[in-house]
């Protein structure tokens, strides 16, 4: 795909910048602290970045499983082939619209996390498979409805090889899935009814939704939700249910991934097994949730101890304090058009006085964002507190799904902050 | 400027469309009733929209004022051109990665309210005024090392004719704006000693962040806030610390902009006053916060009740129903990166059954979407609901600045839902 091309439309641009291809940021050189770049800025820090992507494929390399990160997290063509470079089995997607962005990426392999439902995105589908026999592309289904639209889909419009499809179970109060594996099978055997033009290739599940205070309880309800999920895949083994080959099968968040490759290695199915995991939000990692649950996944998992340094925060938020109107009060110049806001609010940790110093100072305690408007964010602090007007502010996030989506462009810095790639977005 | 190419890589245009430009759309024939596109889908209604801008352009003029709307809300310039038609002031924005964007669409006049801060947002201002002198430009002071840091660039920088500034004024436990008459003269001065570089035109507030359960109480907070502003501008006035011409007063976001035309047309400067209010979301208004907020607006204001039919909501979400796992609940195609979720949950409100029936239903009661992930909504339904796994659910939204920043464009249709235009985006 040709690169984006950047121009003062975009946010995080200088006012005035000739258009160019994001490809080209590196040869600017561009410095944050420099004040070479209007805030509010996202930066990804490439150390980081790349440390996360390896950590993750040496992870799933040591459990026998592999990883197709999910896309939905950042929509990034760099930093899908970030992945795709380190050994990922291919890329997870949650909708059609995100599978048509990918596709001009380049991407071969999808793992589409969801059902396919609805006439242009079932017809799209249909038209990549028959277009591209290099395309591999399989989805959920989780009830005999959505078997038969995609059947009469297929029946109607049909092309040289089946749709490849991943029964999705569930569990009450959950999401999607079929809730029993009665439920699950009968779906199961529509799917095998409606051959050749659908296949059943695997599997599938996600746990990530399951949160619970106890770690012990969300341990046990994890696992018994994989169990329920390896219950249905032997019944549909005994059954002769999959198509020929590989079985998938597929769960994992960013949260129980090691319990998912635990228990799937344990399937036991007569047919190979490819266990695909689908966390997306470790290439950035961040500074609130992730961080904090993976603190728990290292606790509990000796391959993740075994692999040494973990995860690291690889995304920051940098503003300027636009004002100080209270003595406890600083107000700056980031929003909830620019940043996380779902999980917790941001977390500032450095700051920088552009010209007066060249170090870059930790937020001492007591510096708090307790709310942010569309552009704003309150910043509580001391009344000592140094900072003043002018001063720029580095703040962690929390979930990064919904800090990506905010930005068409993330610069990508070194230990410096000098800018040395971009990663570009499609949401 | 040249409209936006769409592709299929943006969101909601259907896979495989090779590119053409945003402002052909309506020759395309495309119906949302009839799957030509795919969910989610973020919809404006023509008709509504239309209504919304020339309903706010009649209430301004007839309590006379002016309008500029807040382009934060839907950065569209479809959208900007409409409020400029229909007489708009000129446009208000948040950042000055707005003002770049909007500098694109050709705006010619921009009320910027907020502070001014950054080495690169400075340059990229000042290279402005002095490249177009066709190009107004103000922005917000409230502090002196505001008013220091903007003099130094303008001084360094000199351009034929002034930076111009309002004051802005602020409450306790409020936003940005100084907090006491006395500061606020203070910083009027330092405007003053700065001139030629600086110039003082006119006072601003911001009363759209006082929200309280009494709306007794937050009339009398709102009014005392607004006097207070006028109490700054009397004494700038009498001090002759205003630049020659007129003065501008500019308050108003979305839901006090009736007492505002009313304190401020009371303001008794010596010289010509020019009201400018500065709400965003009445041109797609929505069907919760500011639904609730415009029904008090009609209740207490004599002059929107005058003006007939109120504002309308413009803007919808349509999403499959992809799953219905158990016998109360569905889930819909559409999550955080679709909607807007700080506010409240989007709420349902019709649906539709491809090529079974021509008719809309409505979505009857007990039907609430309780939560949303990233690209999912939990349907919460009556057991003998009608919605099935492939229907289409259209959802109202409340806060639209939230939804708008989610889309690059949204179609806009008429009542039986052809796509006639497009309205893109520049987040």
């Amino acid at each position: 795909m040709e690169p984006l091309i950047l121009d003062d439309r975009i946010k995080g641009v200088p006012g005035g910048t000739a258009p160019f291809p994001a490809s080209e940021v590196g040869a600017r050189g561009w410095n944050v602290l420099r004040e070479d770049l209007p805030l509010p800025l996202a930066l990804l820090k490439d150390e980081a970045l790349r440390h996360n992507s390896r950590w993750m494929q040496r992870f799933v390399e040591a459990s026998g499983a592999h990883i197709a990160p999910h896309g939905k997290t950042t929509m990034s063509p760099e930093l899908f082939q970030l992945g795709l470079d380190d050994g990922a089995w291919g890329i997870t997607l949650a909708t059609v619209g995100q599978v048509q962005a990918a596709r001009h990426f380049g991407l071969k392999r999808v793992l589409m996390a969801n059902e396919l439902v609805g006439k242009q995105a079932i017809r799209y589908i249909l038209d990549e498979l028959a277009r591209d026999e290099a395309f591999f592309f399989t989805c959920l289904v989780d009830s005999l409805d959505g078997v038969r639209i995609l059947a009469e889909a297929a029946r109607a419009h049909p092309i040289e090889r089946p749709l490849t499809v991943l029964l999705e179970g569930g569990f009450a109060d959950g999401r999607t899935g079929c809730r029993d594996r009665d439920g699950a099978i009968a779906i199961a055997e529509a799917v095998k009814a409606a051959e050749p033009h659908l296949a059943l290739v695997g599997i599938e599940g996600y746990e990530g939704i399951i949160r619970l205070a106890d770690p012990r309880q969300a341990e046990r309800e994890v696992r018994t939700f994989l169990r329920y999920l390896i219950d249905i895949a032997r019944e549909c083994d005994k059954r002769d249910l999959f198509a020929p080959g590989l079985v998938i099968l597929s769960a994992g968040g960013s949260i129980y991934y090691d319990y998912v490759v635990e228990e799937f290695s344990r399937a036991g199915l007569s047919r190979e097994v490819e266990i695909v995991t689908r966390g997306g939000g470790y290439v950035s990692h961040d500074s609130g949730m992730y961080r904090t649950l993976f603190a728990e996944i290292v606790e509990r998992s000796e391959t993740a101890r075994g692999l040494g340094r973990g995860l690291q925060p690889a995304i920051e938020i940098w503003a300027y304090v636009q004002s100080r109107p209270e003595p406890e009060l600083a107000i700056l110049t980031a929003g909830k058009r620019d940043i996380s806001y779902d999980v917790d609010m941001p977390m500032p940790f450095r700051w920088y006085r552009p010209g007066e110093s060249n170090a870059l100072q930790e937020v001492g305690p007591g510096h708090e964002i307790t709310d942010l408007n569309d552009q704003h964010a309150y910043l509580k602090l001391p009344q000592d507190s140094p900072l003043k007007v002018g001063d720029m502010v580095g703040c962690g996030i929390s979930h990064p799904c919904t800090t990506f989506d905010k930005w068409r462009v993330m610069f990508v810095v070194n230990e410096d902050y000098d800018v040395v790639s971009a990663v570009t977005t499609y949401f």
